[in-house]
């Protein structure tokens, strides 16, 4: 039986080792927080074993996954590559979704030259949104544009936000303040933060509103498609208000003198927002992805398009936030596991795209769990 | 020739002294801020006195006003009720536009014992507006309801506020903050901050939106209607941003530990956003307000209303907002000065409207000057 390490009890780390425990795994769950681990353990339908560890430290990490069979990444994304490297140098295949803002593909070489397979980004966005862009240009003779519009939103709308995080509301707004890249007439070109709203209907969700943001990240290399962009979705009107937040300089970084002292404005913005905007206790949300590739089919013009919408999960009161992230890694885990995907290196997700097969047992196994992709045209 | 004194060279105070100069009267010119007093003084049409003095200091106030035969109060609101106690106490009548937070009937024995006639509140709203509502209510056999809707916006609309501060940007928050107290089937209930939004429709501004604000003051007690209420007027969304902020804590003065220092969030969003809400020299205002009575004349329903749609003044460089607040207080001086309104005591400016007549004279004068209110119905 496969030995599985977790790395991270966090949301979408609990749920990997509770859905790896479920497919008949022996997983070790890691975190230093212990309170984290209690909960996850007594939430996993199999018996997990649990690792207090800091994880912070690499060196814990290098000796922590040594009797591992595979490690699965979920730490927060200012851990997640010094995390990695950790792993790779240690000989062990991993499947990543921290979400890392440094660039993975500088960890290839090293993944490489220890023969080990990696892969990252592999979440829902990013990570079946790759998967499904690069699936959807290859249905095509040609593809023209490709659209990603994907969002985290609760069920039950509330002003003035409309709006709970799913993850941490640092990273949130990191969202709403990084310039996104997009793809257009195949250059990579830069545009601002919460730029080009533009309202969408999506069946059973009704009207959102989609927004520039940075998610593309390998796809600007990986996919040789002339025109692609990543969409954020909200409930109409956030976005406007989080311009305003951002106008008035209450995201801004730079210190004000408040009474002779200097005061960060997001400092003071966060402590205020973030209590707003956590999910309380079986609060439930949902999940809408949008994924299209455009181009032309037997000398037509034609179009491929896969949409999830998924809901909060009632009978393991798992956010649907988190288990479309997760299980995209568990997949992936089998994938690797069963040799069906072995390439050294690190791979970002659109490479199981290769295999049309992969892709079908990647949907098929999401459908499995209660995650329906649907295709349409 | 009287001789006045004008207490504050501010946005109001300096349009007051010019005005006045203007109708031939010796006007003095006072206030701490020589830079003020010297920009006041080159903008007047014909030659006024400049007085440079401390007038946070009552003391002061009592000696300056002496030689003066009227005094004229255009100081900022926590100024207001200090001062006209130092001008009744010098024996001195008054006019007054400090909209001060203090009840000024509290200094009504004191005028009355040195037998002196002032009037406060006498600006646009509260001003012009109580006067009105007390003459429509007067022109209808039974008056059931009054309102009073009024706002000072800037002409070009700019996201994400559509708003300026014509007066201090601290007074507008404390307007979002405040509990308005409204007249309901004749008693005073307080309804929220921000509260009752409606949009409603004024020939040559387009769609407004209205809102609970704390303006009736005087008219609570002294008319005998037994419906009335004053909602304050901003372009469509400037409300919901506003709650929003509100319901955010960014209004709070509450001290929130930040980095180990207690820091008020009030006094970060003030920071903020005060440059944003400030008037650029040039930058055009508009002035607009509806004052309406309903009830019944000669047995059938009746409503007597009127309107005001005031914009920048080109010519003397003068916003709206500073000129609709100055004009009543200049004609008050004028009523006062004539004889024509001799009450002792202090009146609000709803006295005004005892005589048809002095309306009248009011109206006429301000239409003289280019401020131009419309009767309908």
């Amino acid at each position: 039986m496969p030995n599985i390490i977790v790395l991270g009890a966090g949301m979408v780390g609990s749920v990997i080792a509770a859905d790896l425990a479920r497919e008949g795994h022996a997983v070790t769950l890691a975190d230093i927080r212990k309170d984290a681990l209690d909960a996850a353990a007594s939430r996993s339908p199999r018996p997990i074993t649990t690792a207090p560890a800091d994880l912070s430290d690499p060196a814990v990490i290098s000796s922590l996954v040594k009797p591992f069979d595979l490690v699965m990444g979920a730490l927060p994304s200012r851990l997640g590559f010094d995390a990695l490297r950790a792993v790779i140098t240690a000989g062990k295949p991993a499947v990543d979704i921290s979400f890392m803002s440094e660039d993975f593909a500088q960890l290839d070489h090293l993944a490489k030259g220890h023969a080990v397979t990696v892969i990252t980004d592999c979440g829902v966005a990013p990570g079946m949104s790759h998967i499904l862009a690069a699936h959807a240009a290859s249905l095509l003779d040609s593809c023209d544009a490709i659209e990603i519009l994907v969002g985290g939103l609760p069920r039950i709308r509330s002003r003035p936000f409309e709006y709970k995080a799913a993850f941490s509301p640092a990273d949130v707004i990191e969202e709403y303040l990084r310039p996104a890249r997009i793809v257009e007439h195949s250059r990579i070109v830069v545009r601002p933060a919460l730029s080009e709203p533009r309202l969408l209907d999506f069946v059973g969700v009704g009207t959102l509103e989609a927004f520039n943001t940075d998610g593309l990240r390998s796809l600007t290399t990986s996919l040789r498609v002339p025109n692609m962009k990543e969409q954020t979705l909200r409930y109409p009107g956030h976005i406007d208000l989080m311009r305003a937040f951002r106008d008035t300089g209450l995201f801004s970084s730079d210190p004000l003198p408040i009474n002779g002292q200097p005061v960060r404005p997001i400092d003071l913005t966060s402590r205020l927002l973030f209590p707003k905007w956590t999910y309380q206790p079986g609060e439930e949300d949902l999940t809408v992805m949008r994924v299209s590739a455009e181009g032309r089919k037997n000398t037509q013009p034609a179009r491929v398009q896969f949409d999830l919408l998924d809901f909060y999960h009632q009978p393991s009161a798992a956010s649907s936030m988190a288990r479309t992230t997760a299980f995209p890694a568990t997949i992936a885990a089998s994938l690797i596991l069963s040799k069906k995907f072995h390439a050294p290196g690190v791979n970002p997700p659109e490479r199981l795209a290769a295999n049309p097969d992969t892709v079908n047992f990647i949907l098929a196994q999401h459908a499995r769990r209660g995650v329906s992709y649907t295709r349409s045209a």
